[in-house]
């Protein structure tokens, strides 16, 4: 039952840490599954909150893209960037990606999604670029809150958020984190 | 900024252990995002593959379903079975979920999508019961084949699954999963 | 055999986090068990240190009832502050105690106790909730030494120490405590 | 503060593992305060069950040694049977215990207590043994059921129990564990 | 200072499991380090013992290679077999591998020692391979014996073992391990 | 199979943990085998940099000295500075070191060499215990790194450092650690 086999593998991502934090020394840190759940809410809320301004945006096709956009890492797990100078891991990913989604209803449709996320083609996949650069933010405000240090380097992405299209739509909410973390 | 405090109080779902497994002995066990996410991922391929098969199943109002079911628990923890007898969980998720989807865009569509869950009043609302009992039963299977034990209770929970409007498209991924059971 | 289900019930309070240390990032944090043992020692050090000081005060009936007073956890679990506006937990732990205690030698004397105990009504009861509060500093205190943060709100509860009828007797061990927090 | 000072040293039994298990492959396993309190727990019900059964014992006595008794690993860790061949463990733990206890409002009668339960002189000493380790048999028990082996080693204090004086009025509970045992 | 930012490195190898065990659900299973080390006791013990048997063993050659074989994993992590068939995990830790070995003293004899290793080319660089492989199968028999399964997959490396040169000098201990293993 | 055996019980390195930063709040930290791993490869970056000098080093013996100068406390546990003033560590682990020696292809060579490290007899000896002490502090710098604290005591072992007859050919590498440390 390759559906079956497909979601136990899927458990892989319960299992394995995000490597970033686990680096930087912060014990027992968020799953990838953690990660990708808080990824997908929202997108979820950031869609809507856009069809709300009147913009106008596929809330599921995005919610796809969120769900899936990590599902290879069951596999490839989640390499660091200390290791993607010596593995090209968009390549590893493209393929285990295709392989996984062979055994969903719907492999074609699955991994056009999933490109167009990876390549950032359509406002849904950059959203949802979007959203993940985001929610690894907030986890580095919440690992900075509880006392781990050590984390400036992920802030570095606060300028991409800035610099992103929908910055104009969600600068109260991007702010309002960098304000946080500096209110520590 | 209402929506980013509740985006940090998400972050709990990562930090709260789904205590049906703690309470039986696996150390560390998952948590609660950790279940959502592959409820979430379980729904989108049941979904698909229910529209493949001519059934006629809203994908972005299940997706939604399944992200928002448990997210209450971010406030009210999973509260394990011993403890139901003595609490009313289901209204303290519903009085927790209105006042947490009160900081989103949505709070109205939210709120009912919920309810159209916890109550099973749609076909969405049925489906993702059914993918939150077949995760459930995915993730025993995985600790069982661990080397857990003691958790034949959540077993039960097949009989439903298969007493279920959705056994006669899914049966091969029911009797699938109860085969790897026996065959451990 | 109610005794040896009840003993062997008791073994959740090993396994159940403390989760007001894990919702601000502690990870792992300390059990419910091992809360409950240091509030029992701090229990006797302060009932006989009251004895040596002249107070009559029941060491005995002291000792039971720190022992006893979160019990009924080990089927409710420590439910957190955020959810205790949707539960009524005093209500639910009540139930839960009273079934708990059922399956012992000393059903209604422990009930009294626990009574005394959760409503203050005497001076032991009293005594094993400023132990209670006691317990909880020094281990807000021990993790802000180790490094943690966001442990602010717990300090509140050292004003309702030096407001209780026992500070008097133990002013040197509160703002002891309170100092180290300060040369932190 | 001497006192204080002493309760902060009491946090290192939250935090040390108790060895037995740890050597045996078992992940994270309970701390030393989490099984003192299960001690502290059963010599309750016991010496209460004792008294209704016309025993004269002296329940203040006994929950004192049950608190006290392990107190010195605070300062010795839990040195497993391994070490215990190339150290005399109960020599360090009772100087250990000495000079702990000086911290205390009553050293001479703590010291004394501590001496009754490590050489078994009085009835409410031998109690507490017997506590002890029936506590660690139930603990073996409850990770035998989770899916733990490799602890027969620990059932030899069975023998032990049913030796023991007490075994006639705890006959029920020691013997329904060992059936337990079977049933896995 | 180059050498110390190697030594910070490699603390990473105690922060990264082995995946292998991860996967298949083993909780806060052992780190590249903790593997490493035994890999280098059990090269000291073997190439000794071949020593004693007459065969010419550069010991210390040995011991090197065992202590370096792994260091590459610092930046490139313990790549699992579900991702080795999408990435070239043998370049890419050669690769890295030479990087920190410039840091140290003796990077050109590093790097062929590393790659005697890494192709076996000479008599002490298969024996740390074989080393490398009993490491693996003894940790498997640990958690075995704990209570874990799912891991026999792992034990296809017995057979590698059995067609060593190695073997005829390792019988009884190969065949030992074997033995241990069924006597479970 | 007396070197299986010591093999298996080799593996208790990597259950065990440092005690020196569990007692000061780490949860999880690094093992017994951790830490050994690190000094054998200082001890190897060490040896061969002074053989690049034209110190004269006998690097087999040092990385045999590296490898089993901790191996003891397989059976003893990382008795912890608190402990050892009730416990005579150093003559319970040349017991213990010497009976798990017999074990082994060179029984009065390991001796012989476990020895020189411990009294410090040879030069080898010597550099083996500066990068014992050298690898605790790395440790120690990377914990306060990730935002741990209350560990200023284990830089008292700066001294001992600088006051070694090695602090001349490494004084870049010591002062280097002590810079980071303030920068932090």
């Amino acid at each position: 039952m390759p559906l079956l086999d497909l979601l136990l593998e899927a458990g892989n991502l319960k299992r394995l840490p995000r490597t970033g934090w686990l680096l930087r020394g912060v014990p027992n840190p968020e799953s990838i599954a953690d990660h990708s759940y808080r990824v997908a809410l929202i997108t979820l809320f950031l869609a809507d909150e856009l069809k709300v301004k009147g913009v106008d945006v596929n809330v599921e096709r995005a919610l796809k893209m969120a769900l899936l956009h990590d599902l290879a890492e069951a596999r490839i797990t989640d390499i660091p960037l200390t290791a993607q100078y010596y593995i090209d891991k968009g390549k590893a990913e493209k393929k285990a990606a295709m392989e996984l989604f062979i055994k969903t209803p719907k492999p074609e449709e699955y991994f056009r999604l999933w490109r167009e996320y990876e390549e950032e083609l359509s406002l849904e996949g950059r959203l949802v670029k979007f959203a993940d650069k985001l929610e690894m933010l907030i986890q580095a405000c919440e690992y900075e809150r509880a006392g781990f240090s050590n984390l400036d380097e992920f802030w570095g992405a606060l300028d991409s958020l800035r610099e992103s299209e929908f910055y104009e739509h969600f600068r109260e909410l991007v702010d309002g984190l960098a304000e946080r973390r500096k209110g520590r």
